[in-house]
């Protein structure tokens, strides 16, 4: 498909694989997730290579997953290492592929390409979902029926919030901003920054609630960084203007697309505010704003825009560029070179059709 | 697909289509429509050329469409007359297809071809939808799950109402009879004439409720008329054996099969009676027997055919021809020729292999 | 389809075909099936060769179908008799494939290859099925969304039961003694016994219901054939050790599996007791358990399979084989050149690659 192999992957969040078998398909391939009775997680190729059952259907024995057909069991490197039937022989060629697994930040990182290469120092870093005295997060995963392109495009876009998220998020003052490029490292930022403006509503409700009426114009920032292959990470704040940032409310997240299937993404969410660390009903709000913004506005929005694009290639299609889709393209860019790249092609010359205004 | 491109093909029902936005998709195109504050009615691809969602999920602002996920604006002419981000720029390439609309018989028309070869005129002429003095219409719309193809070779077959419609339209003495083809400009008339014969339940019924009880045999003729490309009028009423057409009870019918796909149609039709105008349980009468008629008899047969021929050519499944089909055969002949001439092809040997009987 | 033509396939239960239309598809063919008014069975290609309706949605009048959509009448051998239209002429092209059926076992048996071929002699023997002085059957049918292969896998496969079946038909004995494969002409048997063991639980109680309670240690015997195309009979009882077969429980059992389609198939099972015949009690037990091991169990399972191997060919798949699956593979590999030597073709050279161990 579509998406670099080598590399790290979010897979579930730590708390959803347990003990239990948890069965779920990432790009294009079907796999099963449980944890040895040492909390080690494991990932398995999700079909017995006996007479090919589905080994979700089957459950953890003895940090083995004994297949449910015939009852063949599978340690954690794959190896079959059990059979209760007839001479009890276990062939050879009866080993499933395990991944390499990879647990920070709360989620359980999947490779998907050749397990030598697997490097969990490759992972990009993420200070603000490990400092807790800094940041509370607030996580969430949705599972959405578009492409993880698609799911890029719109997180690396700070355009399409003036309408679509015309209620909570807009900011009329930061849509008036130009987006700007910048480069660290292998990342891509596409930022915004508006002074002297007024706040979104939701920053204009915290700010009120957590530090009172206020009478000064603000400025609000909209940061989103790209990381390969679908890793973005943003910085979303207001500080009254004047003050700097540091004196402001921020809420740090993460916004990470592992590709399920060419046209349905994995999507893993979550908001680090610097604010009010310990009040809960802030996190049941922020967890419901979360879940509105996304399924009542991206989401019928991204859906039904796989729909219509089905299976055509964006380029091919010419997108009638604006200046807000720099970070979408570069990212796109970028992203396509890496495939290009896996997979021994130098051949660029496609993207050449791709131009602004 | 299958279809003829430089024609009118009824799109809506002209109240059907106001200032809210009306996706429809026609001949395997999504389309969006709305009207301008003068009513004028506007049909534009249903895709924005920017980053590509769908159109009919933003809304109609000053007369453009305002696209839901960064609110470009377009007007009647597709062109790009605002971006709300950024520099503001319009670029030239954002620009969506706008399709030629026509409003006739309470319908708008859609020239889905080269819109510089729309020409309103060569609509054909219904003067029965239109004189309000002499016939009352009833109208409605139905979506269904097949070719439009079947929907014209049903439309044009007087012999299935026999057994399919055998409770409310049947005539037995009609069956008897041979349908005559006429050939009316480019317009193919299948044609069925019984004399002194019994007339069917519905028209009996309709007799005996406006003009009392009737001890004379009865005249009843049912015509059914083709033109380009799927647009089926018909005449069916009853006389008193040796009185004129004029003095019985008569509908004028349109019946226009306009291809949502390939096998999913937008089945228009509308009723027009030359008797009790004003009767308004008549309209929820025959909109009720034409609801039933349909749904309940023709539909299933329509879309269960659709779905046992899959993709299959109808000649090459070499029909078993029989007298009654000679309209509905020669209008798959002509429109083939006609699809066939605007491809530029000129290869109609294919047509040779069905035969009658 | 990956199917033999020229050979017998149940179509239905004898008592689910009567003078109403039963519309069923077998190996990709929709047919309609219906008795004359002496019981005879007819089977029908289900479409009209006039303009293609399914016969299904028409009905039984005199000894023919009478298609829903034009009247046209087709006896038992397929040619049309009647037409009601026009000139009431029925052309010889209008004919459909008529079937050779063959009626035993409570059974309509169904000849999909061509009819010269067709010989009912050629019917696999099951005394057990017509004995109702030694066996009592109790039937049935499910719908199933698997290849009919996978449902042969299954049934040539006492392996499974242990796993799968644990609760009620498992026995630990059974799965520590190894399947002995034997020919008996053209029909292959896959068999188990063990001695001096504990019964499984559904015959543990069936013996305690009937003979009362035992001290003896059992034998226990599970035996599966195979005949083309895909019947499978069974042998399963218990005998208390020491004693012959004769004096114990014992069910005599058929499988029959017809392909629907590529991936579903139709199920027909009956479960022959030599004991406590006239016991209605038994006969709801025995359904609902055979349900139950069906429809919560083998099911699920095999359905599956069936989703995550897709279109992909069983022996490219290379299974890790294990000794009970020997009957399973010499089944497959029957069938496959079965398959073969019917289309012509002599090159068996694919199932070398499978190899046991």
């Amino acid at each position: 498909m579509d998406a670099l192999q080598n590399t790290w992957y979010p897979a579930a969040w730590s708390e959803d694989v347990g003990t239990q078998l948890l069965k779920r398909t990432l790009l294009n391939e079907s796999i099963v997730f449980f944890r040895t009775r040492d909390r080690t997680p494991v990932a398995l190729a999700n079909m017995c290579p006996h007479r090919f059952a589905p080994l979700h259907l089957g459950k953890v024995i003895d940090d083995t997953v004994q297949c449910g057909y015939h009852g063949l069991r599978f340690n954690a490197s794959g190896n079959c290492v059990f059979n209760p039937d007839g001479d009890g022989i276990t062939p050879s060629a009866a080993k499933v592929r395990s991944y390499p697994l990879h647990e920070r930040y709360g989620l359980l990182w999947i490779w998907m390409g050749d397990p030598v290469l697997a490097d969990s120092t490759i992972l990009p870093v993420y200070p603000f979902m490990e400092n807790r005295d800094r940041y509370h997060p607030v996580t969430g995963y949705l599972h959405v029926k578009t492409s993880y392109r698609f799911m890029i495009d719109n997180l690396m876009d700070v355009a399409h919030v003036l309408i679509l998220h015309h209620d909570m998020l807009a900011c009329p003052g930061l849509a008036l901003t130009k987006t700007k490029l910048v480069r660290e490292g292998a990342g891509i930022w596409a930022n915004r920054l508006a002074t002297n403006t007024t706040p979104p509503v939701i920053f204009d409700m915290m700010w009120r609630r957590t530090r009172g009426d206020y009478t000064s114009a603000m400025d609000h920032w909209a940061e989103s960084r790209w990381d390969a292959p679908s890793l973005i990470s943003q910085n979303t704040g207001v500080a009254l203007t004047g003050t700097p940032r540091e004196a402001g409310l921020e809420t740090k997240n993460c916004h990470f697309a592992t590709p399920e299937t060419d046209k349905s993404t994995h999507y893993f969410w979550a908001i680090c505010r610097n604010f009010d660390l310990d009040n809960e009903k802030f996190d049941e709000e922020i967890r419901a704003g979360t879940q509105y913004a996304f399924v009542e506005q991206d989401e019928p929005m991204v859906e039904a825009l796989q729909e219509l694009v089905g299976d055509r290639e964006f380029w091919s299609m010419k997108p009638a560029l604006l200046q807000g889709d720099i970070g979408t393209v570069e990212v796109r860019r970028a992203l396509d070179r890496l495939i290009e790249q896996e997979r021994g092609a130098s051949n660029c010359s496609r993207h050449t059709a791709a131009a602004f205004g």
